[in-house]
C-alpha cells in the first residue's frame, strides 16, 4: 500500500512551503527567518499592549497561522504536520514579540501533552529572561464523559479564543485581565467533531481504517480515536446526536446549555467535506438549537481547525453575551477570518415574497377537451419510458457528462405523473404545454423547459399554431444557446423537424398527418446524423473538439443498435439541462 | 456500486437545505420566497444604481449565493446541482432587483449553454416588461487550444467579475460602462483546472475514473472532461504545467501574460484539497509566476467556484492595473469574499529576523575527550535501529495515533547520523547533549526534544551532573506534562531510572556502574508495568480510557514477546512529540 498522492513537493518541505504560501499571500504577515513561525508584519502596533501567541502541529490549517492579524493573535508557532512546535521557535516567537514592546505574551495552547510542555518550557525560558509570560490552555472537547487525566483535548473552540483573546488585547487589556476572561468564556465553550474517513500525514498510510458509508463521533484532530461508529444518516440526525452529546448534563465534558441561552456557533469543515454540505451541517446546526429554545447569535462555517483532508465535520458552541458578542465582532485583518455579519441569526425574518408578476397564467381550472384521453396516454408513456431508462440515461450521460440525465428526466416524470393523477388534462393544447413547462421548469430546470415554456400561452390550439410556437421556441433556443443547425446539438434534429411542421400552417385539415408524420422522420434523420458530425457547441463540444480526447472515455457512446432511448440521448445533447 | 454516502437530509432537498443553511448563517442575505434565489437583505440600498444577478447550478458552492452583498452581487439564483436554474426564477430575480429601485440588472452568466439559454430567456422575458436588463458572459478557461463553438467555459473567473462590477456598480457606475469595463477585463482573464479525483452529484455515482496517483488537467467543474491525463507530480510541476498551459501564445485560449505584467491570481480549492496543500500550490503560483517576471499584485487562496468534493484546484490569473485594483480591493459584505490585504505580494519582504538570544551555547568548536568513540557508536547504533524499525514504529502508532511515530523519529535519526559525519563528538557530556536537543527539536519537534533541552547546559560532565540533569528534566515533564507516575506516560519508566540515577551523587566512584544498571533495569521494568496501568494522561490516555473504545482498534498492541522497540514505544507513549 502506497501513501495517498498529494499535491506537496517533498515531505519534508511540506510544512514551511505551506507557511510560505501563506506568508507571501497575506500582506499583513511575515515568517521569522530560522523558525516556523508567522508574525504580524506590523509588530510595532504590539507596543505597550499584550501580545498573543499560539500554535501548535501542523495539518490544522489555516490554524494557527491564518489568525495572525490586527485584532487576533500576534505570532503562530508551527509544528512538523501533526507535532508539537520545538520549544526554542517557542521562545524565538516569545522574544519577538517582546522585543517589538509588547507589555506581555500570552501564550494560547491546545490541551495536548506535547504543546503543554513545548509552550511551557519556553514560557518558563522566557519568564528567566525577563518576559511577562502568562498561558491559557483550551481544553473544550465535549467527547469524553469521563475525560481522562489528561484532560478534555483543544479543538476548533481554540479559534473562538484568538479571537475574543485578539479584541481584548486590541482595546488595550492588561494580561492578567486577559486570562481571566478567557478563562470564564472557556466554560461555555465545547465542540464535538464526527469524522466520515481518515486522513494521512504526507508520506504516511492513513491513521486508521473507516469504511464507507461508516462515521465516528469525537475523533481527534490527529484521527485520535472518537468514541461510538455507526453508519452516517441524515445530516439532521448526525447533528442531532452531535449537539445531545455535547449537551448531556451527565458528562463530565459537557457544555451546559439550556433554554434561552445566547450561543455563537462554528460549523468546521475538518478538511474535505462539499461546501455544499457544510451549508446543510450549518442550517441542521441552527434549526436544532432553535428547536431547544437556543437563540443563535452569530454562525461561521467553514475551514477553521482542519485535519488534512479528513472528510467530516467539528461544531463548537460558545455561550456568549453582549459583551462576548462585542468581541467576536470587533475587526480583524487575520486572513483566515471569514467576513461575518453581527446580525442576530435566531429571529431574523429572512424570507421576502417575489414581486407579483403575470407573466404565466395561473389557474389551475382546465376543461377536457376530446384530445384529452390521447394526450394523457401519451404523457403517461412518455413518463414511464423515461423512469424505466433512468439508470441506462445515467450510465449513458457518465461518458459525457455528469452522469446524472436519468435521474434529471426522472424528476420531470415523477412530477408529471403526479400531477396527472390530480389533474384532469386541458383540451387546450397551450395550457397542457404551459402546465407541463412549469412542472419541467420547476422539477428539473434548464433549458429543456425553457423551450417548451417560450410560446405556447397564445391560447390557440390549432396546428398552425403548434407549429409556430415549436418554431419560436427552436429559434429561441438558437439565439440563447449559440448554436447552429450542423453543430451536432438537439438543433440538428429540431430545425428539419420544424421545418416540416410549418407545413402545418398551409396544409389542409386532411394533410395534417402526413406532415407529422414526415416531422417525426425528420427528427430522428437529424438527430441520427449527428453521429458524423463534430460536436461544436454545448457541453458536448468540449469532449471531442478539441485536442485530445481523454483516452478513458469514449467521445460517444455506440450502442449496438439505434434505440429511442439513444436517440432521445442525442436531441438533448446539447440543449441539455446542465449549466 | 452505491452512491457515495454525504452528509445530506435527502437528494431532493439538498439544495434548497444549502441555500437556506447559507442565507441563515449570513445576517445580509435572504430567500425569495419559492425560489432558489439569495438576495441582499438590504435591496433598498440599490434604488438609482445597477444591480447584479448571476447563478447557475449547484454544487460549485459558495458559488455563486456566497457572493451576494454590497459591494459584490445584488442577488443570485440556484439551480439544482449541475443543472442550470429555470428561467422563471432568474425572471423572479430580475422583478426584484427591478422593483426595488434598481436602474438597470447586470446578468452575469458562466458560459454554459443550459445558463446561456435559461438566462437569455429570462432577460427577454423582464425587458418585455419594461425592465433595462444585459448580460455578460464570463468564458475564460484556458483549456482548449482550438475551443469549439460553444467557446471556452466559465470558470472561476467569474468572482473575479463578480467583484469588480459590485465595486463598479455600488460607485454608481452606469449599466453600459459596467459592462464595457468587464468585456475589458475580461480579455485579461484565464483559468485552469487540474483534478485528482472525481465528484459525484448527490444519489449518483461518480460522473468519472480517475485511478489514484493520476491528476487530469482542464476539467471543467462538472467534472467534463479535460486535456491529459498523467501522473501527479510535485506541486511546483504541476503549477508549471498549468501557467505553461494558460499562457501558450499556440493556443486560442490563452492568456496573454509578460514580463512585467500585474496579475490578481485566484488559487481556488475544488473541493476536497486539504489546507495544508493549497497553501504549497499558492506558493508555487506565486513564485513560478515570479519567475516569468510577471508581478503578482493579490492573491486569494480558498474554496470559491467548487465542484463538490472534487480533489483537484484551478488557478485564476487576471492582469490588474490600478484602477482593476482599486475596485478589486473595494469593501464588501459578501460572506464568501476572505479577509484580504492590498498590499502588493511580489516585492514585499517577509521574512523578519529573530532577536539575538543567548540562551543555547552556540559554539561549534568542540574537542574530543576519553568517552568520545564509545558515545559515537552509542550513537550510530540507536539511529541505525530507529530507521531499521521506521516502518514497524509506524504500524504501532497507527492502533493508537496518526501513525508516523517512526518516520518522525527516523528524521531525527538521519540528522543525528548527518551530524556526525561532520562533527567530532564533543567529550563534554553536556555539550553533546545540546547538540542533541537541538537537533531533536529541530527536526523533530516536540517533548521528546523539550526534555532533554531543559537541563543540559550546565557544562559539568560528572555522574551527579548527569543525575541532577535527568531529574529536572523529568521534574519539568511533570509539570508542564500533568502527569504523575501511575498515569501509564513514559514518567512510569522514568522516575524509578532516575530515583536510582541520583544516588550517583552521593556514590563512590567505584560504585556508579551497578546504580547506572539498575537504572536501566528500573526504567524497562517501569515500563513494562504500564502494560497493567489505565492511561489516565497523554494522547494514549484518549484510547481505552474513557467509554468505549473503539472496536476496530486495539486499545494497545500485544506483541508476542517483550522486544527492546516495544518497550521504546512504551516508553514514549506519552511524553510523545504529538500536539
Amino acid at each position: 500500500m502506497e501513501p495517498q498522492k498529494k499535491l506537496i513537493n517533498s515531505v519534508e518541505g511540506c510544512v514551511d512551503e505551506a507557511l510560505c504560501g501563506l506568508v507571501r499571500a497575506s500582506g499583513g504577515l511575515s515568517l521569522l527567518e530560522g523558525h516556523r513561525v508567522v508574525l504580524r508584519s506590523d509588530l510595532e502596533a504590539l507596543r505597550g499592549k499584550v501580545a498573543l501567541l499560539s500554535g501548535g502541529g501542523s495539518g490544522h490549517e489555516p490554524a494557527h497561522g491564518g489568525y495572525v492579524g490586527a485584532g487576533m493573535l500576534s505570532a503562530a508557532v508551527a509544528g512538523g504536520v501533526f507535532a508539537s512546535p520545538p520549544p526554542a521557535s517557542i521562545l524565538a516567537a516569545i522574544m519577538s514579540l517582546h522585543t517589538a514592546g509588547a507589555s506581555g505574551v500570552l501564550l494560547i495552547v491546545k490541551n495536548y501533552t506535547g504543546d503543554r510542555l513545548n509552550f511551557g518550557l519556553a514560557a518558563e525560558q522566557a519568564r528567566n529572561l525577563g518576559v511577562a509570560v502568562d498561558m491559557v490552555v483550551v481544553a473544550e472537547d465535549c467527547a469524553f464523559d469521563r475525560p481522562g487525566k489528561a484532560g478534555r483535548r483543544g479543538l476548533c473552540g481554540t479559534v473562538f479564543i484568538h479571537k475574543l483573546a485578539g479584541a481584548l488585547a486590541e482595546e488595550g487589556s492588561s494580561l492578567d485581565h486577559i486570562v481571566a476572561r478567557l478563562t470564564e468564556v472557556l466554560k461555555g465553550v465545547g465542540s464535538l467533531g464526527v469524522s466520515l474517513s481518515p486522513c494521512s500525514v504526507p508520506g504516511s498510510l492513513p491513521s486508521f481504517d473507516l469504511s464507507p458509508g461508516d462515521m465516528e463521533l469525537g475523533l481527534g484532530i490527529h484521527g485520535e480515536p472518537g468514541i461510538k461508529r455507526s453508519k452516517v444518516t441524515s445530516a439532521d440526525e448526525v447533528v442531532k446526536t452531535m449537539i445531545d452529546h455535547m449537551t448531556n448534563p451527565d458528562s463530565q465534558s459537557c457544555l451546559p446549555l439550556k433554554s434561552g441561552d445566547n450561543v455563537v456557533v462554528c460549523v468546521n469543515n475538518l478538511g474535505a467535506l462539499s461546501c455544499l454540505e457544510m451549508a446543510i451541517v450549518t442550517r441542521a446546526a441552527i434549526t436544532c438549537l432553535e428547536s431547544r429554545g437556543v437563540a443563535v447569535a452569530r454562525v461561521m462555517s467553514g475551514s477553521f481547525m482542519t485535519s488534512l483532508e479528513m472528510v467530516g465535520v467539528s461544531l463548537t458552541l460558545m455561550r456568549a453575551d453582549e459583551d462576548t458578542l462585542r468581541l467576536f465582532d470587533a475587526k480583524t485583518s487575520a486572513p483566515a477570518w471569514p467576513n461575518l455579519s453581527s446580525v442576530h441569526v435566531s429571529g431574523r425574518s429572512y424570507v421576502v415574497a417575489p414581486p407579483t408578476m403575470d407573466t404565466q397564467p395561473q389557474d389551475d381550472t382546465h376543461t377536457e377537451g376530446s384530445l384529452s384521453p390521447v394526450m394523457h396516454k401519451a404523457l403517461e408513456s412518455v413518463c414511464s419510458t423515461l423512469l424505466e431508462k433512468q439508470e441506462e440515461l445515467n450510465s449513458l450521460d457518465r461518458a459525457a457528462g455528469d452522469g446524472d440525465c436519468g435521474n434529471t428526466h426522472a424528476q420531470a416524470a415523477r412530477a408529471i405523473q403526479e400531477w396527472l393523477r390530480g389533474h384532469v388534462v386541458p383540451g387546450c393544447p397551450g395550457k397542457l404545454l404551459s402546465v407541463l413547462a412549469g412542472l419541467v421548469q420547476e422539477k428539473m430546470g434548464g433549458s429543456s423547459g425553457a423551450v417548451a415554456a417560450s410560446h405556447v400561452a397564445e391560447g390557440r390550439s390549432n396546428a398552425a399554431a403548434w407549429a409556430s410556437a415549436v418554431h419560436a421556441g427552436t429559434q429561441a433556443m438558437r439565439r440563447y444557446g449559440g448554436a447552429d443547425p450542423g453543430d451536432r446539438t438537439m438543433l440538428d434534429a429540431l430545425f428539419p423537424a420544424v421545418d416540416e411542421l410549418m407545413k402545418l400552417t398551409t396544409a389542409p385539415p386532411g394533410g395534417q398527418m402526413v406532415i407529422l408524420q414526415a416531422a417525426v422522420q425528420k427528427a430522428a434523420s437529424g438527430a441520427e446524423a449527428t453521429r458524423d458530425l463534430t460536436a461544436r457547441a454545448g457541453r458536448a463540444s468540449y469532449i471531442a473538439a478539441s485536442g485530445s480526447p481523454c483516452p478513458t472515455r469514449a467521445p460517444w457512446p455506440s450502442p449496438p443498435s439505434v434505440e429511442w432511448n439513444v436517440k432521445e440521448k442525442d436531441l438533448r445533447r446539447d440543449g441539455e439541462n446542465k449549466t
